[in-house]
């Protein structure tokens, strides 16, 4: 399989393109590396199943007649859009299991395409998963089609042109199957940008960034694709789903926040206006050091409590500093940027630095003031290119019998110190008690005014045959510990299947029954991604 | 009736408190301004019909005996919870109608009568209107009870105490009766304030702000209320509806964003966690002359695109500050103001005047720059003194055989010259059809990237028994000329049942049996405002 845009050939298996899967010489690096860190005598290098030796199971439905022009049941098809990207995910496709790959792989190139193939779907009784760069980390597109005569993959790449752009309102309509690299292309022939940066960004759509409430660039303020959305276009089966373009309405309940997080279940998103700018040309950051997580996250909340709004206010603890090579002196750390298409940030950066400093921080990196080209040097800098490569080599962690993951949340101020130690200890003790040891980081990836998203990292040492194991407990300790201190089940790695049961603890009690009645009006027969943020049951 | 927090009376039918009713004096004063305005020979300056020779219909329902304590039927207290307080409410009371008054008033206390009371109403099938200030402008809170036993009027205004505070989040857990003065009193001894000042804030509630998603006092950013809740409590016939307190998610849909805008039709929403912040220290302002509304429309444009964010960013149009005695010189006016807790606003000000220059404005006032003490001065402070008054002024209006209104829309840069032209045109010409001529103003009220959002005055000559005709005539052309040329039905105003058709127009068409779908979760019985945003049809 190739991506529709670059025709670059991906990974059946593991995240993103398979020439970027490091090769044994890299892997055998790392896990020198690893053996260091997580005090281990040794990590054995071993390769994935090849996809022609891997189980997939025949398709329980043929092509359809009419959709064959559209549709195939290729195995590295059907294979390479079996799971999203999540470790687990990885582990079984590294072991050649593919056992819920979908019965076929449908790529409509227009949205009357859409309407086809849900019309025949809902016919046949065939399963439709609504499917953008298959990034999932929470089983957002891994149906096993109980209940259906088969399952349906709807890869929506092919819808992937900006179809228009008003300039007066910076606004730029996108079709949803436009990847992030896809639509940057096209808007920045308009010297626009959505700038919306999700770890995902070379393989996640527009259309999945919607449906799953993504995070992006900004840590502050405009954090998730919700409030860059102006109106969202939605196939259901029940009719077309169109919000009007407003910037603004207080005209009943916001119609696209129904569609924001419905992770395909409500329908498939075919397009978005979406709120852009011009690109960035001042900026300026600086990168403070602390001695501890709490005290570069209490300078972090004093930042934007102070009603500045960096775009970048990235908190590491001193082990995510030192797993991303960022920093080795034992410190936090906290990483603030401003940008602006207009006007330069000096005068922002001083406040935010005071802050900082008045907090208790001293200058690590910076502060750097850039006019033009981007900066890519210092702290921040590292940082950056480390979140493009970190899914990569977690592709390459399974290839070492290690279990590994990260887990994410926010949580109000006042409750995430005591939130923190329990998730530390649960994680910790889980670790313990599957893999007999193990390493925890800790960052924030967006910061508000009444509270942190904090984000961790876990990697242990796996046995072989036990690892899916090792992982769900420490998983479901990470879980219950986030829920318990009142933390959300996801700040911006959705609900899907993995993360249902906290979903349904976490959202008021009568909103299951809400969410399945708003389904049967909009998809009477089910068929739209079922078991996805909620099971059939009432 | 008194207000429950000062005891000081409201009026039976016009605006607020019955003291600040303008006397026939102010009122004679008044009438001879807007002969010359409006270019009349003369007004008439008439009184209102007595309370005590005014039509009110004998209640359908007596008090129950498991409400006795918390129920009155009084005739003063059905009066004056009967209309909201838009133009034509406050003609029907001004002439002594109260056909469609409330069959019972009830005063909870305590969640627990609220409950109470929705059990006992849903058994004895009486609708329930759940009530804050009833400064509804859009016949939020008139019901008919068609087919039903009554109307209950459920006033909040019992549950107006702050509940806790959180300063490590700046958050706050305020009772959904609270008007904004009974808040604000509560929270500034913490030093704390919400910062939410609708025109109706003396007498409007958090439970009506949210309910009706209300439109606040920063005109970028944080412009309606849904950006400052933190959590939700709302009591329905099938439970009680209580969202987490995050920060920010992406578990699935926003459960608060569904009751946002739910105009009581969902539930009775009882209390809310808040975003609040500190009171402001350092301000700046300044206001700019351009010769016409589009170029300071332009201008308003600039500043928010170069991602600014003033609090302040009100245009007005000659007219506008004309009428509210801010300038006579026929120009059109931008104000601007920054305010922080935190740091000087001196250099966003110098960034905001600098795009007001390039955009070809003139400096009217200012710039001003104030530490601690409040700025009441120049345009800016004459404009907030009519802001608070102007409610006030359309009940003396309707005394004066005049017909008058505001309404207001949203939408995208590149529609507003034609929707505003278009506008204007149909309003004027109604005007003149129904009343021979007339007087429209325009102004934004808040102001986004990606569009404005146009807030419009007028006032016409009417005809005595006429008026409401005459209104609706004005009204109906104001209304398609908004939906035709791409804007909201409402901005901040809300559906209520006067905007019912037009937001059955505006949503994506599959929406309105979501909704329906979504009341019959939680209310079956549909007690709740029925014939709110949308009628019991199919």
């Amino acid at each position: 399989m190739t991506t529709p845009d670059t025709g670059r050939p991906l990974s059946h298996w593991a995240w993103g393109y398979a020439d970027r899967f490091p090769d044994r010489a890299a892997r055998e690096a790392l896990a020198q590396q690893l053996t260091l860190f997580l005090g281990l005598e040794h990590l054995p290098v071993r390769e994935p199943v090849a996809l022609e030796n891997a189980h997939l199971p025949s398709p329980r439905v043929p092509v359809p007649a009419v959709l064959a022009d559209i549709c195939t049941e290729a195995p590295a098809a059907r294979a390479q859009r079996c799971y999203g990207r999540s470790f687990p995910d990885m582990l079984r496709g590294f072991l050649g299991d593919f056992a819920a790959a979908p019965d076929l792989v449908c790529l409509p190139r227009t949205e009357a395409e859409v309407v086809d193939a849900l019309r025949w779907a809902q016919a046949a009784g065939v399963a439709v998963v609504p499917y953008g760069g298959g990034t999932s980390v929470v089983r957002g597109v891994e149906c096993d089609g109980a209940g259906f005569t088969g399952v349906m993959c709807l890869d929506m790449r092919g819808l992937h042109r900006v179809l228009s752009v008003d300039r007066a309102s910076l606004s730029a309509c996108i079709q949803a199957g436009a990847t992030g690299p896809v639509l940057e292309a096209q808007l920045a022939e308009h010297g626009l940008t959505l700038r919306h940066y999700p770890q995902s960004f070379e393989f996640s759509t527009l259309g999945g960034w919607i449906a799953t409430r993504a995070g992006g660039h900004f840590a502050t303020l405009y954090t998730h694709i919700d409030d860059l959305v102006q109106a969202v276009r939605m196939v259901t089966p029940a009719g077309v789903w169109q919000s009007r373009r407003l910037p603004g309405s207080g005209a009943g309940p916001d119609p696209d926040r129904l569609v924001l997080g419905s992770e395909g279940a409500f329908g498939v998103i075919t397009e978005a206006w979406m709120r852009v700018r011009p690109r960035p040309v001042f900026r300026s950051s600086v990168t403070l050091s602390f001695p501890d997580l709490m005290a570069a996250a209490d300078a972090a909340r004093r930042v934007v409590q102070a009603g500045l709004h960096p775009s970048n206010c990235r908190v590491l603890d001193p082990r995510e500093a030192r797993l991303h090579a960022v920093s080795f002196d034992g410190d936090a750390l906290l990483l603030l940027g401003f940008e602006s298409a207009d006007h330069p940030q000096v005068p922002l950066l001083e406040e935010a630095l005071r802050v900082g400093r008045d907090a208790g921080g001293t200058i690590k990196d910076g502060p750097r003031h850039r006019e033009g080209e981007r900066d890519r040097g210092g702290a921040a800098g590292s940082w950056r290119q480390a979140f493009i490569d970190t899914p990569y080599l977690f592709g390459a962690l399974v290839s070492l019998d290690l279990v590994a993951d990260t887990f994410e949340t926010a949580c109000t101020w006042d409750r995430f110190p005591d939130l923190h130690e329990a998730v530390v200890k649960a994680t910790r003790g889980a670790m313990k008690a599957a893999c007999g040891k193990g390493l925890l980081t800790t960052r924030f990836t967006h910061v508000y005014p009444d509270g942190p998203a904090p984000y961790y990292t876990f990697i242990a040492p796996g046995r072989p045959g036990e690892r899916a194991a090792q992982w769900a407990a420490i998983k479901a300790a990470a879980t219950e510990a986030i829920l318990a201190g009142g933390g959300t089940i996801t700040h911006h790695h959705a609900v899907g299947r993995t993360h249902r049961a906290g979903y349904a603890k976490e959202r008021p009690q009568p909103m299951g029954a809400v969410l399945r009645a708003v389904k049967h009006q909009l998809d009477p027969a089910g068929i739209l991604n079922p078991g996805v943020l909620f099971d059939g049951e009432g």
